[in-house]
């Protein structure tokens, strides 16, 4: 596996999802091609496939796929049958928002050719899924080449979470400028949080880093504090789930100690984030709701044994929010916005509208949880 | 087992050091007698005895255990036994401050009565033994209640790692203000940061707190921020393994993050320090050199399998130093010193002296590492 094999594809033969399962790692690399509806639904629900750029791609390929298998040469019947395997991928998890978003995209095109012979609705879906993908690669990069205009050669980086290429289908969105400043040779130090309490830094971006051949350190989330005092990182790089229209930005739990610790210490923070993620309805991140887990994740999970005493409480929420005092820069496949975000986030959104044009898709691809 | 029960003391029989086997715990809380000094030296390799209080008086009572089975009426030979059984107790963890400190007391005592009757020799072992054990309970109660006056009834207090009774004889230092708070009914609600990578706020912390009837909450360390920003703790105990003479304060890592996020969300971070920590010889945190150890505990340590791609590189940093000035106070048995700390530690080891007069012998009891 390289940093240019995607994440999640199509397979040669055009009639399988081929995706890396990420249930194995990082102890094993395998790729898996799933060929009906009901195996990308459980690889869906099963986390074989995750990060949201990822479902959503695997989403359109698996609404395609489902046209692709209807056999059926009635287009009211084929309408019929493709409109169930949305509804029935869509329900694979239920509060993931690119999943509802690739399928309502999928859906509205082949709302729009209904009636049209099977051969031409299977044709106008195949189009969509491939547009999903190239416009999620299209997003990474360019996030890649804004922020890398943000580095230095040989600086350390560190980065929280997952929002690496396995959560998309190419070089992620926090980890796109150290993929594209890989290529041009920049020689980063990537510092990988563990992020408790899944474990997504030390499990899968550390593992994706290092598969990349780039030099890469895991430290406990609380040794960030430490690393940056010491004048090991010179940047901050992550994700985002939903950025506010002031730029206060939601991302998985840890984040906002990280900017805390950033902000003291005098690195840098950036916010590598999708336009899609940018919900200029949210004013500010008090209006986010976060979503709180069960404990079992954070007392017995992983282990051998539960670590807790039985019966202790716990709280376990997966997100926090991120100041937009303590944000940096945002980057975005538009550009980078400064503060103050209010209006250089309308920027960017006015830009969005402009490259797009009136009928402009959004490119839709959100957050990586 | 309750909050007052000793973790570590003398059997009833006089012939045993009585401990809570802490390898066992969360699981189990089970107490075994130890008899031999091979048996003690064992516990304090094996960690069934941890934190620097706890070690110190298990090495003192170690130490007159050996003298109570040194089978000799020989003067000499009884000093000689002594001596090498300290010795030999000394090895089991060679950078554990309070083990030599412990010995070291002993030893002086030992050697002041050379030439008596060994049974002269033995009680004066007997007494300097169950001196370390008497001192550490009442440093401790010292610090409940000069940090007591510092918190109100129904508060939420932030704690990290484990500074607890499990590493002292009773009440601990950290959690010594919340143990005497409960004695007069203050309903304190305590949130315990796992602490990675060891876990001693899950494992260990969390346990002696919901064993003595108080409200806990287990949360992950990269949630304190959340927690804080959320208004949910009004106060943060930590203890410490040392601090300089300007009041910077090394302890467990994740520490300096803490106070970073109570700093940033108004939230009082208070260090509690028996004055054996206070090394006034070390002028700043700069001076203080951060052990690291390997980076197994981070990638495997507790899992069923790896988390993390083999040979990855790991930074695994076991303290940290939290600026003074992230400090609002320093609670000492000798009661509680404020910014600038140059002045108010100085005051304190001036108050020590003087209560302990010029022959004074140091509390000594360390960090809680």
């Amino acid at each position: 596996m390289s940093v240019t094999e995607d994440t999640v594809r199509l397979s040669r033969d055009g009639r399988a999802l081929d995706i890396i399962d990420q249930t194995l790692l990082p102890g094993r690399a395998e790729r898996v091609q799933l060929r009906t509806t009901e195996e990308i639904w459980d690889a869906i629900r099963r986390l074989r496939v995750r990060g949201a750029p990822a479902i959503g791609v695997s989403a359109a390929f698996g609404f395609y796929l489902a046209a692709l298998n209807a056999l059926t040469e009635d287009p009211e019947e084929f309408w019929r049958l493709c409109t169930e395997a949305g509804k029935y991928l869509n329900s694979a998890r239920p509060t993931a928002v690119n999943l509802s978003w690739a399928v309502r995209r999928m859906q509205s095109v082949l709302d729009s050719m209904r009636g049209e012979s099977v051969a031409a609705q299977r044709e106008a879906l195949r189009r969509e899924a491939n547009a999903v993908y190239e416009e999620d690669k299209a997003v990474c990069r360019r996030i890649g080449e804004n922020g890398l205009t943000l580095l230095e050669p040989g600086m350390g980086i560190l980065t929280h979470c997952n929002a690496g290429r396995l959560a998309a289908v190419q070089l992620g969105t926090a980890t796109a400028p150290i993929y594209v400043g890989e290529e041009k040779g920049y020689g980063f130090h990537v510092f990988c949080d563990e992020t408790r309490p899944l474990l997504q830094g030390i499990r899968l971006t550390s593992y994706e880093l290092t598969d990349a051949g780039i030099d890469t350190t895991v430290i406990c989330d609380n040794m960030a504090p430490t690393v940056m005092r010491r004048g090991m990182v010179q940047a901050v790089l992550v994700g985002c789930d939903r950025v506010a229209a002031n730029g206060d930005t939601a991302n998985k739990i840890g984040t906002g100690g990280v900017a805390l610790a950033a902000r003291r210490y005098g690195v840098p923070f950036y916010v590598c984030a999708p336009s899609s993620t940018i919900d200029m309805e949210t004013r500010t991140g008090e209006e986010i709701v976060i979503e709180e887990r069960g404990g079992e994740e954070i007392t017995s999970m992983w282990y051998r044994e539960p670590m807790a005493p039985a019966g202790v409480r716990t709280f376990n929420p997966s997100f926090d929010v991120t100041d937009a005092a303590d944000i940096t820069a945002i980057i975005t496949e538009y550009g980078i916005a400064y503060p103050p975000y209010e209006q250089s986030l309308a920027e960017i959104m006015r830009r969005k509208r402009e490259e797009n044009g009136l009928s402009g898709q959004s490119a839709g691809i959100g957050g990586h949880s």
